[in-house]
């Protein structure tokens, strides 16, 4: 029985060694509603312009600008208005000296007009109405072509498809969307100390967590998972599971058994699967024992058992993975500074992650660690919005630093309107 | 014709109009993997302590602290062990002096046994070890208790079920999750200068970019839709459609028709119903005709066709009245505060929201108005991650000024590695 040695690395490097593999996943198409989450898998380019005609921005009347000129209170300019045009439909006249077209939001400025009166700037009188100052050449008009034109690249590959992208390929009428597949995730919590949910307590032992709170992860970011059954530990049992998972999906994650134990089985699993093991100690808590490996073609994530580091794991290292499988532009997770709103002592010289609570307090954003915050604690992820990344070879923390925050959940913890 | 007067109300009276009606849904269970994205319907009491027992956090020895007393590098203390337990297993043995159990972590602390040794503390020898410091009582023990007692409150009624919240729910024992029900969701697009997206072009008509995009919103919150057909501008069949639409479902989102124009029959369609007005004009850009109404149970958000201000609408209007029926404690968007990078003319007295996208660029968040952005833009929704919001009453803004900035993303755009 020997301790395997183990040389830790810092945070930094191994996430790069993660993403550095980059299995980019195969192409396809999903409906437009369907698409949400998906990253987009080609350059999205304009067919037209944008706004594809002048129109109005209004309600009011099409005149033509160069009859307006001079108009003031003492002396008003009448208009006759010759057509009215709704929305969607196009005059087929062409505006006269002091002809005007009634026209509404949106539609097509008719021909020989070239300004829009809102209906608020008139005095209107049966067919006629009148207005009391001049308007410019492309007054309340928008213009073609003025937000996009035709060739602009629009949507570039490798953007997150969220509700603005879709409205943007429903206007240039992409009823399919061409998308990276997303990886499928295998999700095997492993330890004899494991109950599942709905099991009742035995001594010594504690209901999984990890496998349900990974897969609401995985789930939150929209990918298919399977959960596997609790894997005690046998090591033949652990490898046949772990080689199946490889064969079915791209992406296999194991929680627990990655200490240095007699039962923590999983070097020897990455040895049988003639795995590349990637790192097996980071220069960070909680979770300095996480474990990356690749086969050819799928990522092995042995994240820790102990719940926060498990997640410290997730957001880390398995997130930026999925999203460069899936050919994402913006891989890594969204930092914003905060004022550290209490003292935290820090013992050790690795890069510390603690789960936090952003609040923005009407004058600047604030964090605190979201109370108990050891490894293996689980009840302050659920009341984290951010992670507080203090790096390695610092002292401790004092209330008023600032600190950088990795933001992990996007639900506002805010019950104040700060607008 | 009469052009309808109408008073325009701050934003922060119409977002607490809005949220006061607060229809709160009744509440359901769901299966704990189904759970994430709802609101609890109650608080989650600890039944037991978490850790349930004092446990190992490492894999190692345990032994009597007791007995590593005055250890050190010249005169090491030997202990031998007379047990091995793994994770989730017990030992029936009690410690006398000089003895030891082997143990995993997350392993029950053993009868007599007060600290653990970690493996790479010790030098071991067949069934002994020897140790060169001495270990204080409960060094290296996680205590019961020490991270949540019995009947704490451990998860609040109103809170978001994030994947840390699953994860308490699971430790628990919670197969099912007492939740709100979500509310259901109407979707019509309205205007006849619409077309599906599936239709060619048409002389002045364009595609129907809001109803996607607003159906896009409704499913990143996680709940269900229903989108209608569009509709045109026809006053008997909308109001009949709307009617509909409101007898179904706890939620009618309309796109278009709520400005002053002939073929705006929102109004009337209100009346039909003998819904009540909360307010039909806002003081902001864009969006000022957002018009919020309610019947006996159900909410009419009258979002503009303009795809930035119907953007605009749904983010700060309807987005706080979902999660107010869904019982939750936080409603508000989440503001952060960023340093803007360009200069940004305001030409008017309203309060300004600006499609933008906020990064960390390593030092501070800065911010960028992304894109053409006026009222109908809709590229510019695609390209951002959040809204400045730059308030009523000011005028405008330099580079370097520091922002207000609503989080509307949480997909990051940043593509460096900031750790």
């Amino acid at each position: 029985m020997t301790v395997e040695k183990r040389t830790p690395i810092p945070v930094k490097d191994a996430i790069e060694r993660v993403v550095k593999e980059s299995f980019v996943m195969p192409t396809t198409t999903v409906a437009l509603d369907e698409s949400l989450g998906y990253i987009l898998a080609q350059d999205i380019i304009a067919t037209y312009d944008i706004p594809r005609f002048n129109k109005s921005p209004y309600d009011g009347f099409a005149i033509r600008s160069v009859d307006s000129q001079n108009a003031s209170g003492e002396h008003r300019k009448t208009f006759r208005v010759i057509d009215h045009i709704g929305a969607g439909s196009v005059s087929d006249k062409t505006l006269a000296q002091g002809e005007a077209i009634r026209i509404m939001t949106g539609a097509a400025i008719p021909e020989g007009a070239d300004a829009v009166v809102m209906l608020e700037q008139t005095i209107e009188d049966d067919d006629s109405f009148s207005i009391r100052k001049p308007f410019e050449h492309h007054e309340n008009v928008s213009l073609q072509g003025e937000e996009t034109q035709e060739n602009d690249v629009v949507l570039q590959r490798g953007q997150h498809i969220n509700a603005g992208a879709i409205a943007v390929l429903a206007t240039y009428g992409y009823t399919e969307v061409p998308v990276y597949r997303k990886p499928s995730v295998a999700i095997i919590a492993t330890g004899s100390e494991l109950l599942d949910v709905a099991d009742p307590l035995e001594p010594g032992k504690i209901r999984n967590s990890n496998g349900p709170m990974i897969n609401a992860l995985i789930t939150k970011h929209k990918l298919t998972s399977k959960v596997y059954k609790i894997q005690h530990d046998d090591l033949e049992s652990s490898i046949a599971v772990v080689k199946q998972a490889t064969e079915e999906h791209d992406i296999v994650i194991t929680t627990g058994g990655v200490s240095v134990g007699d039962f923590d089985y999983l070097p020897a699993i990455y040895e049988a699967l003639q795995a590349n093991v990637l790192f097996n100690k980071v220069a960070m808590r909680p979770g300095s024992v996480t474990t990356v490996a690749v086969t050819k073609d799928t990522y092995l994530f042995g994240l820790s058992g102990n719940p926060s580091a498990c997640f410290t794991g997730f957001e880390l290292f398995v997130k930026p993975a999925v999203y460069a499988m899936m050919g994402a532009n913006a891989i890594y997770p969204q930092i914003v500074q905060a004022t550290l709103m209490e003292a935290f002592a820090k013992p050790n010289p690795f890069s510390r992650f603690i789960r936090a609570t952003t609040t923005f307090n009407g004058k600047e954003m604030t964090v605190v660690p979201s109370g108990f915050n050891k490894s293996g604690a689980v009840i302050a992820i659920a009341h984290s919005n951010a992670m507080i990344m203090l790096p390695g070879g610092t002292r401790g923390y004092q209330k008023g630093y600032t600190v950088d925050v990795i933001l992990t959940d996007s639900t506002a913890f805010e019950t104040e309107l700060l607008l």
